[in-house]
């Protein structure tokens, strides 16, 4: 997407030049936005380490995706060090960069055991190279594809009012937490390219403000009408018919159509349900959680830390920099995932087209899931 | 209620003393708050004027009260310069320091109806200070009744259950907001000093925070577990089975049950209705709004300062300062309420007792609401 009318995408890998200048990928430092543009070039597992832990980088699908290249660089370092054991122990770490980020344990696991299968640590380089670049690739697809079935969801709606076609969003589901495109947002970019009249109501997002900082700004630099509401106020303007749409995208979803996403989402379909207003959740694939007895209630949720709730970071004399926003010996609780029932949910926006948040419906587009489990690939 | 471990109201009017110092109200700045407790020294219609306007106070009843000194003030000064006409103009003044207040505008023009009937201007004063010393009254004792009968409620709950009574509370209907004990807050502290368990979960309240920098800090001087939230987690937390009660107060309500108050208010009553938990509304009869034909998207709804939500307010280096949290040329919106319908209500705390929040309840504890309108106060 754009910054400043070029294109980007979220992270881009660049090879090994002649003259010995290290491959690398380089990414957008988003705890930099949308106050300072700033890319960062990760030379080694360690940087990518480094930067999935302290976050220069969020978004499940962009995790994974860096995560997989630090294998890539692991493989180098054992190349050089003629050490085969570094690869196994910099997977670990990276691993345990974000524990809870299962989806990355599985893609690093998948990838481990892939390049088990050659023999020499320049073959391991290779086969992990090949899986990361394809992984670039079959997220910019499946974003793509999910923009352009999305789409028909927008294009029904404007056809039937007048002005711009009023969409809320909760957190960021843009391409800053995939490659390009996004989820949520894909839709979004492609109905405009089209020229159909968009506006986007954009929830703040609390605690970490991903909607105030990154979707803002990524919605603004490639002309999205956008306006910023408090997490509050949503309901409000479903009320007042002045929301269309609800589009969000999902951090898991059960195979029976129970989405877990950013803390708040539970509430604007609750609002969107009770005014009649389509709830529709944007996800690739990979998404889909196996286990299909999962109760919404028994999906273990991230407790954060007590810091982000009672500081918000932002921009001051120039520095980003917290503000304390209550008493000094607040107690606060920070979970971060809550679960939408499917009975909430207006349907699912996939790569392969538009279904029903009911296990029916899922399993009819990805039938596939019906005898995988991640949890066999460990 | 407390404040290190002393008891306060949140406006105390001293009376002139015989070595010449002037009468003045003290109330708290609660601007300052929670990082310093402030008090301040109001003497003159312009203070009043002023403390209201920049909120140094807020809170629908305490500005109501507070404005009515500032009418008793005025006379003082009408009485020094011997200018009868300083009163009007001063009042008008008053009223429009916080023009969205309606019943600072009532309030108002009750007194200056009550004090046109008097002759001199030293009556006028006496009159004046009379009503407003009862308004202060009146209040305390109302909020003391509505912890009285909101009491039961929480007893009731207690005795089903072995640990605390977690109760969800939005925004800052406390002590702080009216002169003691609060509306919300005052079946909270009446239970507690009855020994009843209890734990309050506190939404942070975006934009202006009053959950996080007034309630939290309420509760915490007055000894009441509690714990700081962003808004939204409560619906999280009653899917979890966390929550035993939602307890807020309210802004004005329509004589058939639908509650105005802080926005996001009604999307914690949606998901109290999704958990079966029940939802209360604690109020003064002074909030009825009387125009019962009133369709719940027909209140008109403040819209208050962009600022309020790109830019959040804390402490940083012992300051209390704003950082940005978005672009810096974000457009925001900022709808300061909004209407929970009836239907989503469990009942109505009142200083007369528990009600439905139907026409025929509410009326059944305030007859006299059918006949009076305030319009006709004017």
């Amino acid at each position: 997407m754009l910054i400043s009318g070029n294109h980007y995408q979220s992270i881009k890998y660049v090879p090994r030049s002649q003259d010995g200048y290290g491959q690398h990928v380089i990414i957008l430092d988003q705890r930099c936005l949308p106050f300072q543009v700033k890319f960062e070039k990760l030379y080694s597992s360690e940087d990518v380490i480094q930067a999935i832990s302290e976050m220069h980088l969020r978004g499940a699908p962009l995790i994974g995706i860096t995560a997989a290249f630090g294998v890539v660089f692991a493989c180098s370092e054992a190349i050089k060090s003629q050490e085969a054991s570094v690869i196994k122990e910099q997977a670990k770490k990276i691993i345990s960069a974000r524990p809870t980020a299962v989806n990355t344990e599985n893609l690093i696991n998948y990838i481990m055991q892939k390049i088990s299968k050659v023999d020499t640590l320049e073959k391991k380089e290779k086969t992990a190279l090949h899986l990361a670049k394809k992984l670039i690739e079959e997220d910019i697809e499946a974003c793509r594809m999910i923009g352009k079935h999305g789409l028909d969801i927008i294009r029904t709606i404007s056809e039937t009012k007048a002005g711009p076609v009023n969409i809320l969003t909760h957190c960021n589901a843009g391409w800053l937490a995939c490659v390009d495109y996004g989820t949520a947002t894909s839709p979004i970019y492609l109905a405009n390219k089209e020229g159909i009249k968009i506006h986007v109501w954009v929830d703040e997002t609390r605690p970490r403000n991903q909607g105030s900082r990154l979707t803002v700004w990524e919605l603004t630099e490639n002309g999205i009408n956008n306006t910023l509401i408090t997490d509050n106020a949503g309901g409000y303007l479903m009320q007042k018919g002045m929301v269309d749409l609800v589009l969000v995208g999902s951090d898991r979803t059960t195979i029976t159509g129970n989405v877990a996403n950013k803390i708040g989402t539970y509430l604007k379909a609750l609002a969107a349900k009770d005014n009649n207003i389509p709830f529709w959740v944007a996800l690739p694939g990979t998404t889909f959680d196996n286990d299909s007895d999962l109760k919404p209630e028994k999906i273990k949720i991230e407790e954060r830390s007590s810091n982000e709730v009672s500081h918000v970071e932002g921009l001051i004399d120039n520095q980003i920099r917290s503000v304390l926003i209550s008493c000094d010996k607040v107690v606060c609780s920070n979970p971060s995932f809550d679960i939408t029932p499917s009975r909430l949910v207006t349907g699912l926006i996939t790569e392969r087209g538009l279904c029903k948040a009911s296990k029916q419906s899922i399993l009819k587009l990805f039938p596939e899931k019906i005898t995988q489990k991640y949890d066999n690939e460990k």
